[in-house]
């Protein structure tokens, strides 16, 4: 982690989509030229391997590789995270080794709810304890009630955060009320992240540390922007471009997934590239509201 | 409605609650103790016979009663608005022309939802148009998918949003993206209002006309500035204070629901009084978290 | 309740179609001609104001007339039991004092649900007991999660059929390993009832003392032959004929609720009527597939 | 698939649990010592992947590893399938042919979830054509809501059982009324068999051609006998050990999952192990659960 340390965690960063090419394997180039589009804007760090990067869709050797990729570009004064969350303790610790190979900075670990009913408050501490136990990169939670089907509870939040390797989370849900009680675990040594591109201001106002934006993706100058004014003092403005976004946040990755997320990032000139099977590509009625939202936004 | 026009719709209001005897009759002489607490703090309107004032427990007498009671306190130039859902459509009707008897000025009517798999898109429209037809007075639309299990689509309010006796929704969901979607059908002549008190900040920012706010009930000063920071521009301020308001609303009404709120307005001197049955009141343990979270908030 | 006793509960009876006319009054003449049809075909008793019933759209006025048509024809040696649930402790009860004067044997209490998250064991308990305590007429408890959202939990059945006023409850659940648990506590004062047109020959093979059934409104015949094969030993055939509802049972009353039903009830040659708003009458379409389903029955 | 054809797809299957050691590693020799005891109950093939068995938790090597043991036990003129159920398309295609290779005669395959909003029809019938088609080893499909979330469609499985590669389903919901619509789709070239041990007889009495039962892992004499009793045409008999059943598929795999079917096999003597993490080992207080099930039922 060289010169990262965790009161440098936060900011501004996007969660990388995965490229592929028409038959499904990794494209390289297309993932390095977008993330250097993505840098370009002033992103302060980069998520391989989180749910817009199709992290359920990857093997282990995928994985590997769009890290090391991402290394290459990602400069060391900036945060490479890697989404390594399994459904299985013994695979996350392996690839929180194969992380830290490939050049990662920390780990970002979701929780397992394939056997849901038995994802206990206990279950789920001596998951993540033995991950973090094992780690050799420090470890951030991620709650994503929308895919895992479960909320983290503030009170494990609370727990998890005294274990010396983990050092933030990332809170996906956008539920103000519930991201206010996990900032109350919030510390110098702990730190929350929110990854809700419709409540951005008001997820600052309440206090996290940072950001991780699909949005940020195909409106990285909009969305740089936005947290650059609140920053600087300037609520007003800020909170006004927040609304400009609120519509693109919840009608592109909200509604579409990495499809169109995918589709919105080739609109403004990058490359989506297709998302793999059984993801399908947006359909044309799809990237047509895609190419809607963005152009009332301005980013077209 | 005398003095007051669409165009006034909005402010801040609350959602008062029932107020009952030990064996269950309607408390009269609490209700308007209540009621001119709640207006020395300024409110601009009062919503009887919402979920805080356990609509769903009062019978069409117990309703009438409340609204007369509460027009002999609410000043004519401020709302008195009545929750009139039921289930049918007649009743919700009949309800209609029992509020306008009884002094209201508009009426909220939520979605009815015992046979959910049959509340289609089509079935509402016929709901909310016959109930708009029939009504003597002007009607709001009410979101509540925390007790009606169905999410008004924003389709179906901006199509609602054209009837000419239609004026304005409450939203209680407090889901930023489709409020802003709801917020597309506001005009001169309909109205949006939240009624999710751990968001009142960012939903001012997107625009809402006003809010209905349970925490109001039990903390109008804290509320009402929070509301006036805002309207002078001081949206820092405004932004903080919602902070310190967000456990309260999560924890209290959130959690607890009509009970919560009762036991918060006893605790700061006014006369919550007990729920009906099958509510509970609110145990030792649930009481002291109340208490807490008031204490926190300064408002103890 | 005369000559009939608790160890009498059971045997194969309907849930009443609620009969209106074109512009939703009571229509009580229908409403006897149905019954007279349904007592015909050797039916042991009927509920008036169950779900299938639209009890949720009655008012108290309604329910109260419909008892006293039903007890014109309902003889005193069958049960005539009244869907009495409402979401306030205090309307349940004055409910049951109604249901008695109207003539009615039982009453049928389903679970409180508006304020879902408050209905714990607790509150559930103190409602049924407090009815229970206050009825003149003996109780059956009603689980019916489709409507209320809420599963009534082994212990509670348990635990309610301990009261003396208790003698019962219909499960319209289906759920067979959970009625395996309700099972545990039928015994000579408390009668376990299906309301599960799907799977009755399972239940009875579970042990179930009868069955309400809504698919017997308008197949009464092959219904009670059903339960009358079963009785008399014919497993066999019972399960076939079983096997011939279980699509009618789905596609009726399960997707269309009491539109399909009455539509059934239309097609077969009694008197469905409309259903009352918010309700709407079947489609063209939905109307084609109850047809459909009723003709591969042998039905019509 | 040697001497086995789809005709011969049915009868009375078990989905083996993957054995552990306490470092989590492959225990072969557990695993085929309980191979070797559920084929002594006459079992008709076995399931290697399953749900049961820890699919989730398993990585390819892993997969490979126990189908080859199996093979070793499971003779050839009895099924092996093989569960290669992944989030993605590519991998379970992958998976199909590392099935081939080690040994097993059909794959067994559950629907992606983890992007659940976009697992449309249309996302679904592509996923499953893609891997039909490409599958070395004929398909069946798994319908698994309790696990993935959603419920196939009856339509869908009938569009998917006129692919010539797709050769049965299994379905785990047991859900009566939908399993009748499956069955619809039922030929010689496509069977169906139901996965939910508290609805077996009701299952074959609706027309299944078979079973695959976790009860069967620790109650094998017991499900042979049953399954035995109805196939002789005594009905009564083999519905009377149903009820015998059903509390312990509640209780046991249904409650507890796999954490529980292995406590079961342990106490009956056969070589549980412990699961992987997330999960946990039973507690004790669930292991007395366990073992007063076993016991009521005559099992221990």
């Amino acid at each position: 982690m060289s010169s990262l340390t965790v009161a440098h965690l936060g900011g501004l960063m996007v969660p990388a989509v995965s490229t592929f090419t028409a038959s499904g394997e990794i494209d390289g180039s297309a993932f390095q030229r977008n993330l250097d589009a993505h840098l370009s804007f002033g992103m302060d760090g980069v998520l391989v391997g989180g749910s817009s990067g199709e992290s359920s869709l990857l093997d282990d050797e995928d994985r590997r590789t769009l890290l090391r990729l991402a290394r290459e570009r990602v400069p060391a004064d900036k945060w490479l995270l890697a989404g390594i969350g399994s459904e299985s303790t013994r695979q996350t610790m392996s690839r929180a080794h194969d992380a830290k190979a490939a050049g990662a900075d920390a780990v970002l670990v979701i929780s397992p709810h394939y056997f849901l009913k038995r994802m206990t408050e206990a279950a789920l501490l001596t998951h993540f304890r033995a991950v973090a136990d094992a780690s050799p990169l420090p470890v951030l939670l991620y709650n994503m009630p929308a895919y895992a089907h479960l909320v983290l509870s503030p009170a494990f939040v609370q727990e998890m955060a005294q274990h010396p390797n983990v050092i933030g989370m990332k809170d996906s849900a956008g539920n103000l009320p519930v991201l206010a009680q996990y900032l109350e675990a919030q510390s110098d040594s702990f730190r929350v992240l929110t990854g809700s591109g419709g409540t951005v201001v008001p997820a600052l106002e309440a206090g996290v540390s940072g950001a991780i934006l699909a949005i940020g993706l195909y409106a990285g100058a909009a969305v740089r922007r936005m947290v650059d004014l609140y920053r600087a003092g300037d609520r007003e403005a800020a909170a006004a471009l927040q609304q400009t976004l609120v519509p693109i946040a919840a009608d592109i990755g909200g509604a579409l997934g990495p499809a169109g997320i995918k589709a919105a990032m080739t609109l403004v000139g990058l490359d989506g590239t297709v998302p793999r099977g059984p993801l399908l590509p947006v359909s044309d009625e799809e990237r047509a509201i895609v190419r809607a939202r963005l152009t009332t936004a301005g980013l077209l």
